[in-house]
């Protein structure tokens, strides 16, 4: 018979033991907004541009399916027509892709399909700091990579590479930055995917944002697909809405019997309904989905700019601010340099604007983060943007 | 600047390294079925008692809220009102219950929650053979503790413990056990959470089967719910629909901030689109739910009595057959035991009926499993039931 050490269940597992308590962003306490408070926190698509009513309409259609396969388990790497669908988008073969429960879930897989726990992973500095929480499911080390006005500075990865790190991983999003709103260079796409190949690590690229161009049309990302280095990493979540909870990772070959196999032992597959529903919505109406974001990226251009324009008609001159070429998020950065970014945050809050502060996004130190403001428009209606500049100016005016 | 030793990719992380390959059960290469072959290989429920209208036109009703709630993030744990729904259907406070994607990711969130790596645990032998492989997510090693007509065998659990056997937690189906078809009575689950107390291991009571009674209602899930040694895992999959990829658990409060945390880090929240579309079915007509599980009960126990009956008919004496009181499979036993049971598999699929052999259910020796067939009939029909009986008796023949 098998016996083992009495082990009391009040120790927690290593697993489980690595993860820490959310700090700054992320941590709901810091917050007491106002009733009234306008919140700029999340990148939240807005409800006008989501497809609704032909989702309730897809959603007829696959539940009018003889035999309702969309009711029934399915595959683990996705179903058709929605696999095919993202496949021919993306440019591989459709076995390169796996269907996700979102962008973030991308992430998690890759974490735990190609680190060991303890890896030395790369990551923009400053991040978006969720994925430093996803890392903790391996434990793993954040190495702060510069992120320069066109993305990850790869002459800063360059040297760090050559000073002897050793990453097993890189992580970088790289259309529309989160949070500083730049994109690779279709150059550096390619830099960073020689880089990976040379130094034999491999990059999670992160690109949540990256339909949701509306200054020029972002780079191409056969760099990345066309890579046996990287893990590319999409979702539905800021086109078609985050409550789908639907995504896919482009993986290499090498790694997507591992992806299957760990994804087989958590949840299955992802929702066949999702699947079978959003598949439905893609492939029944070929411009749907183009249309959809058409719509979206009008909005949101107009969103950025009213927020601009109204940050610089309120408080002119306290902040500089560009108007991004895409995503969801405004980075102004305080000119003041005497002025204290977290009495703004809490004399903002006061005046009724919540948003992230610039202070939750560094990985490490020598950044200027703590000089910005996250500001996210996606949800915000322009008299409501308009409304947060008079109180963001009220707040910066109460400081000086 | 911080350095890392090198570390080759072909090097696969410890997690995914502990990973098997699926043998038997689950192994898609041991089959090449007819065409025209019938499956007896699954718990799959029957798309006819699955209520499809219903779920289009609660689909079409949250989808027009305003704001479409449905479509955007929600937290982890889960959201109003399906979470408030569960909690009443199990009498717990609602902090208790947690979404999850479907019964085997609850599974999968108790075995990274509540084990470390290499942790013993007690599992019903023969067993549902899925849970050996989500095991593998803590490299657990399994203990097999004999299943009687009545569930696992608590007598043998008590021997095994007094002779110093320490698992940290132990698996088991108590209503309509998978394979074996027999329940818990109401003192076992009782004595089971005492030995659980006693013993401090965390029993992962895993109970998809539980709604599919028809014949006597099951015993209280009282004492599972009530212990803080008990994760009781729930699943909308054999009564909604196996595609939704929607169930839940029932966590004891000092594992509910771990399993939010880590499943936090995964991907974030279930489907927000399908918890509020199977909340708004479920809720905004109160008996549908119990409507619904009234046909397919009604419709098991049919197909259940046909396929015994026609077993009987076309192979008179040749199976031990038992109707079970719910669920989804009959376990019959070969009365032949000259017969080889590896020989009938083959033979039965070159007749055209595929089924699960015995022989993969066993977590360890000392059962007569490999003497029994599982046969799934919730998703057959009784044309097909009869064929199928009819098949495996020209199989039987064609080996005496």
């Amino acid at each position: 018979m098998t016996i083992a050490a009495p082990r009391s269940t009040r120790t927690k597992p290593a697993l489980i033991e690595a993860f820490t308590v959310p700090k700054g962003f992320g941590d709901q306490t810091l917050r007491d907004p106002r009733p009234d408070a306008i919140e700029l926190l999340g990148g939240i698509p807005d409800p006008s541009v989501l497809p609704a009513d032909a989702l309730a309409e897809a959603t007829r259609r696959v539940l009018s399916v003889p035999g309702l396969p969309s009711l029934q388990y399915s595959r683990t790497a996705g179903i058709s027509p929605l696999r095919e669908w993202i496949a021919e988008r993306e440019g591989v073969p459709v076995e390169r892709i796996i269907v996700t429960n979102g962008g973030f879930h991308g992430l998690s897989l890759a974490i735990q399909v190609v680190l060991e726990r303890g890896d030395l992973v790369a990551v923009d500095n400053p991040i978006f700091p969720l994925f430093l929480r996803g890392l903790e499911l391996a434990d793993g080390r954040a190495l702060p990579i510069p992120v320069g006005p066109h993305g990850i500075d790869l002459d800063a990865l360059e040297r760090t590479l050559e000073d002897g790190a050793r990453p097993a991983a890189l992580y970088t999003v790289p259309d529309f930055h989160n949070p500083t709103q730049g994109s690779l260079s279709a150059a550096d796409r390619h830099r960073l995917v020689a880089l990976a190949e040379a130094y034999d690590f491999v990059v999670f690229a992160d690109n949540p944002y990256r339909e949701l161009w509306y200054g020029d049309a972002p780079e191409p990302v056969d760099a990345f697909n066309l890579s046996e280095h990287v893990v590319h990493v999409n979702t539905f979540t800021k086109t078609l809405g985050p409550g789908l909870r639907l995504g896919w990772i482009v993986v290499p070959e090498r790694f997507s019997a591992d992806v299957v196999a760990l994804r087989s032992r958590q949840d299955s597959h992802s929702s066949t309904f999702v699947q079978a529903v959003i598949g439905e919505l893609v492939t029944s109406d070929a411009g749907l989905f183009d249309r959809t974001l058409d719509r979206a990226r009008a909005l949101y251009r107009t969103r950025a700019e009213t927020l601009a324009n109204a940050l610089e008609a309120s408080a002119p001159g306290a902040f500089e601010v560009t108007v991004p070429g895409g995503g969801l998020f405004l980075w102004p950065k305080l000119t003041d340099d005497s002025l204290d970014a977290d009495a703004l945050a809490a004399a903002a809050s006061r005046e009724g604007v919540e948003y992230q502060r610039g202070s939750f996004f560094p990985s490490g130190p020598g950044t200027d983060a703590d000089r910005h403001l996250r500001l996210a428009y996606g949800h915000v209606d322009a008299a409501k943007l308009q409304e947060a500049a008079v109180r963001l100016a009220r707040a910066v005016a109460s400081l000086s």
